[in-house]
């Protein structure tokens, strides 16, 4: 069966159709919506010459055996946020549903590497606000031990939630025996930004993924009446913040890829007639270069203090989350780079802003690479989110390319793994 | 019966200590602490010379019948916000009681004008969110066609807790009868703000009320991945609505009394992954001179639709509320900087920020006059709002001085009226 691109986004309408409502895709991760899009995956899978079984983490494993064990991992996810789109994590589902298929015809059910699908459990983290739950599984980074007592909003705790869906939290960590034999991790994704369809571009070369330090901000001035408090005598916590939400971009623009956000501020009390007593900020700094990411940290909590005293306020810090940028493997992005350049004729590399289960599976210590394909709009986890057809299609062309080269760079780093080990 | 301002401010602890608990004052409108501190204060006119009755609005009188119909007014209110201070509104109310008690005794029972007085009803608003609503009434200025539907947070409707309280909200304008007669009004207030202490001066001289303007502004930008979206790609409401936060103070600052105030600031999604799509922030401006507030109102119109035009967003406005400036009466003014001065040395004139019923007097046309004494870190609206005793008591006695100069000044218009009418 040769490779049908045209079938993969079918195969997404399907989905949409089985999965979605007037508000959007509703495959939020440990509901019934979510295990009816595995199921529909299932059915799929049973038409080709697979091993199909769940990990101790949820996480969907779709195995062609080949020649070797080593195993190149293709991976995705069928779960969404509420309201959410129809490609973020499912493309790359059904992207790697069609180059399986090609490689089970190609080879008659026997390539020369084993080839595998993932489709990681609760990559949105959208229900219990834990991202990259299957994936962290996986790598052994998971922190299951605090966030077994995570409740959703209707209170049902992430322990029982799992539990319905068949996982026991007590066995969460045996995921990591799926890394057995890993020689290779891709992924293609959405970009979810504006970058590719301002460079007019159809596919990107993923660097990595940017770290992330997230921290909440508290500026503590005096409430005061709004009224009665002349200006010179007042200690305006939304002043600092506001200051402070204005310098970040600043800090951020001093580097090309850098992004810095105020997202969230609450005053308090929060009414028209009293002058803001304490003031609450989120900020989300982002890069690729952890000296990057380090500097604008630093930038930005000086700042925070200036403003605090201009403003005769007081500031706190306390970290939210935080995680180290994830560079993906440099011969495994020069075959990235190879095969977009084939299939499009021109590529670009850029980081990406959003995590996505690449990063964990690379902090594993897995040879990683990702593709992006070009997002209408950057709009992600909308209804609205979009791709062109023929963007879609010449992605799963793409990965295609990819997956072959990276099984020829597997049976290479073999080949040199045993010559090694003969001349030694 | 010689005045004791020590008297009043005992009666001043005697009521905090049957109306508040440990988070302060809880005499709020239409309840029962608050009708408990209008037996007690009833308690304490029974033993005067005066009648007693509520108006239809729930306004409080007592009056002293004196040798001309003509009336002297002396206001203050007996509630409180809820977790409030001991001062805000009951001070005046003893310190009238104390001025009544000795024009009692001084004029056997029958001074030359009547002396009134008022503890309005509902000055705070803070169950129903409708402030001066008893003053009001009286003043013919009332909304009750609309605030009628006003339920408090238990659901329990405006209309029903009037009731509870022997007051029938269709017969709320008849109020306005109170007017008859009435020739002066006078009220003392703690200044709920920094100003004389920041002068080291115990009393102070009020201009009048603050004309107010306030608003909803909302900056409308596009939500977006924090992630994802390079800081040039961005449309930030949020940037725009910190601009206007900072640029508010520099349009404040540029006359000597006003003052601008955002005091709360809402951001949606407003999560800490989303570039802020939507930014709604108060803006409470402040002026006597109503050239001034037009300007400053105006000024800020302009820069919020410059902000969101440099930040590629679009504003709306839209009223929350305003009142126009109430000068007070120029020649009973006069009258309270000679009290003022007389008592303690020296005085001082300050527009009042936060309105007070005496605003709603002088709308009906009364000729009204008030007086401040200084506040404690100009906290008011809060438990620790507080004023030094020998403060108070300096109050007391300028109250009773503005009290006795403004009967003289009644009799001085009452003949002049006399006389004009024989002349002509």
């Amino acid at each position: 069966m040769p490779l049908s691109p045209q079938r993969a986004v079918d195969e997404l309408k399907e989905l949409r159709e089985l999965t979605s409502d007037d508000s959007g895709a509703q495959r939020l991760a440990w509901t019934d919506t979510w295990l009816r899009a595995r199921e529909w995956f299932a059915k799929k899978l049973a038409e080709l010459p697979v091993e199909h079984h769940y990990d101790s983490a949820g996480n969907n494993w779709a195995t062609l055996r080949g020649a070797s064990k080593k195993s190149l991992l293709i991976g995705g996810h069928l779960d969404s946020v509420p309201n959410g789109g129809w490609l973020d994590g499912s493309l790359n589902i059904l992207a790697a549903l069609e180059v399986l298929r090609r490689f089970a015809s190609e080879f008659n059910g026997r390539p020369p590497v084993t080839i595998r699908i993932v489709d990681w459990a609760d990559e949105e983290g959208a229900r219990f606000g834990r991202s990259l739950l299957g994936s962290s599984a996986f790598a052994g980074t998971h922190s299951i031990s605090s966030d077994r007592a995570r409740t959703d909003r209707s209170g049902i705790k992430l322990e029982d939630a799992l539990r319905h869906c068949g996982v026991e939290i007590d066995r969460f960590a045996e995921a990591e025996q799926e890394r057995k034999d890993a020689a290779a991790y891709i992924e293609l994704h959405i970009e979810q930004g504006p970058v590719l369809e301002r460079l007019d571009l159809p596919l990107g070369v993923v660097l990595g993924t940017k770290g992330v330090e997230r921290h909440i901000i508290t500026f503590h001035g005096q409430e005061a009446h709004s009224g009665s408090t002349p200006m010179s005598a007042r200690r305006d916590a939304l002043a600092a913040a506001a200051k402070l939400a204005l310098e970040i971009r600043d800090i951020a623009r001093r580097h090309p890829d850098a992004v810095c956000t105020v997202g969230s501020l609450k005053t308090f009390p929060g009414i028209a007639t009293a002058v803001v007593g304490r003031c609450e900020a989120t900020l989300d700094q982002r890069d690729l270069d952890p000296r990057i990411l380090a500097r604008m940290y630093r930038e930005a909590q000086e700042a925070s203090h200036r403003f605090a005293e201009e403003e005769k306020c007081t500031v706190e810090w306390s970290r939210l989350w935080s995680i180290e940028p994830v560079p993906f493997h440099t011969e495994l992005l020069a075959l990235c780079e190879q095969a977009v350049r084939e299939v499009s004729g021109s590529f670009h590399r850029l980081p990406s802003g959003p995590l996505h289960d690449a990063a964990e599976v690379s902090r594993a210590g897995i040879p990683t690479a990702m593709m992006f394909v070009q997002s209408l709009r950057g709009i992600s986890h909308n209804k609205i989110e979009d791709t062109r057809e023929d963007h879609l299609e010449l992605s799963v062309t793409a990965l295609d390319r990819l997956a072959s080269k990276t099984v020829d760079w597997i049976l290479r780093q073999s080949f040199e793994y045993a010559r090694n080990a003969l001349e030694n």
